[in-house]
């Protein structure tokens, strides 16, 4: 592992770091908020899971999360959004390839030698934040934006027992009915549906739920609302009569203004759950 | 005036505008927040003067000055550091030219034409923003960031009266004996250095000082300290009895993540002041 930069940060330190990924094939990057605490011992961490086109960088300078995690002792991990590299596969759209890696495990060609975004997350990431910060790796939750909010919230429910609690800003919340889905499923995961359906939020959703708490904000000015559909999951969550809290926010957009306005509470949300583990 | 852009922002408005400069004679860009409350009635307005490279773009989305200009009711404007366009003089410095008009009028070819970023400052846009928003134009404080403390000081002790506070993040405190100053004030301004001493914070407190309360943060791990003079500035400070905080602060470097760490300082320091007006 080989540290990029570490920049001072409401006490604590954000730092950017790039390892060689197993899982990806390639070399990755991360960038880690740790808090002022994290010096005495390890700390709770939160994954902010971040969307389309997006690298590590994104959510580390715009969600404005370091001042609310400082607040409650909290690390923050922001992940990339896929591989990355010159010999790692692409495709001219900005939704498909590098950038939109949906967090699945791709197994079609050209995709599958580096697409293992699951794994990288689930797995080998974990791992290393383990092992060379000081996080207290029991106490995990995770938050996510549009593709990241899929991603934390299907991580979520297929890793029962790993995170106290989920969050997410404008999911993308049932891919299999959606442009923003079917077409990058199809991709990474071949024609056969049933591959699919770990990796759509309201399909998990009605089948087995999370056992913790949920809390998701989508503003109602979101310009990719129909793709998104957010009124599937709020029906699955009511009819499984799943704790959570879905908040429809008005005249927000899909944009960071839209996410760093809310960021402070998604991190009150976590550190509750965080601190009564 | 054209609308560029409009999110929701902590309950207010993050817009982004352009319009056709007088002063600069090409077209000008800026940020505004508004808060919420500037849907009643006019609020106070605090400027954020960016550093050399910026746009209007970089505060505005890495700064996290919106949580807390919500918080208070106040607006904030981010102006551009420099003309833009075409026909516009540049150069292949970072430090000259465009990102880097250092907040003066130059009387010099090639710069003279387009480069007059103190009357767009001190003039053209004020005027613009109280004719366009909700703005009480009685109430104004400045702040700014390197480049821009620079030129949140000398504004603000060259137009005594306009502004009730002035902060600065790692100010250009010292220009007339810097290599961040000297340079570009030859540029702009020629080589009579007796022009020059209107843009240097330092020798302006040491004649005149300013008319209310200072607040200036300075990393101790910048990287361009040398550069920046915070020594010179403090001596004059206190040399003057000013009413002047300065806070050398252990670790934090020139960022953006220093920035964001103590903007909530800032805003509240010149909401006191604003408020008390």
């Amino acid at each position: 592992m080989k540290t990029i930069s570490e920049n001072a940060s409401f006490r604590g330190t954000q730092g950017v770091y790039t390892h060689r990924s197993t899982a990806c094939n390639c070399d990755m990057t991360f960038a880690l908020f740790l808090p002022e605490e994290a010096q005495q011992g390890p700390v709770p961490l939160m994954w902010f899971l971040s969307g389309l086109t997006c690298t590590h960088e994104n959510a580390m300078t715009k969600a404005g999360a370091q001042a609310w995690a400082a607040e409650h002792g909290i690390a923050v991990v922001f992940p990339d959004t896929s591989p990355r590299g010159e010999d790692v596969a692409d495709d001219d759209a900005y939704d498909l390839g590098k950038g939109a890696g949906f967090y699945v495990n791709a197994t079609q060609d050209p995709w599958a030698p580096h697409f293992q975004m699951w794994d990288y997350i689930a797995d080998e990431l974990p791992a290393l934040l383990g092992e060379n910060f000081a996080l207290d790796m029991d106490r995990q939750a995770i938050c996510g934006h549009s593709m990241g909010g899929h991603g934390a919230l299907t991580l979520a429910m297929n890793l029962p027992g790993r995170f106290t609690s989920v969050s997410a800003f404008a999911p993308i919340a049932h891919p299999t009915s959606s442009d923003w889905g079917r077409k990058q499923l199809a991709a990474y995961l071949g024609s056969d549906e049933t591959t699919w359906a770990k990796h759509d939020a309201t399909l998990l959703m009605a089948e087995r739920g999370f056992d913790g708490p949920i809390l998701i904000d989508q503003g109602t000015d979101d310009q990719f609302l129909d793709l998104l559909k957010p009124e599937a999951l709020a029906e699955a969550m009511a009819k499984a009569r799943q704790n959570a809290t879905l908040r429809m926010q008005p005249g927000y957009d899909h944009s960071y203004f839209f996410i760093s306005t809310f960021m402070e509470d998604h991190i009150a949300f976590h550190a509750d759950a965080l601190y009564a583990r």
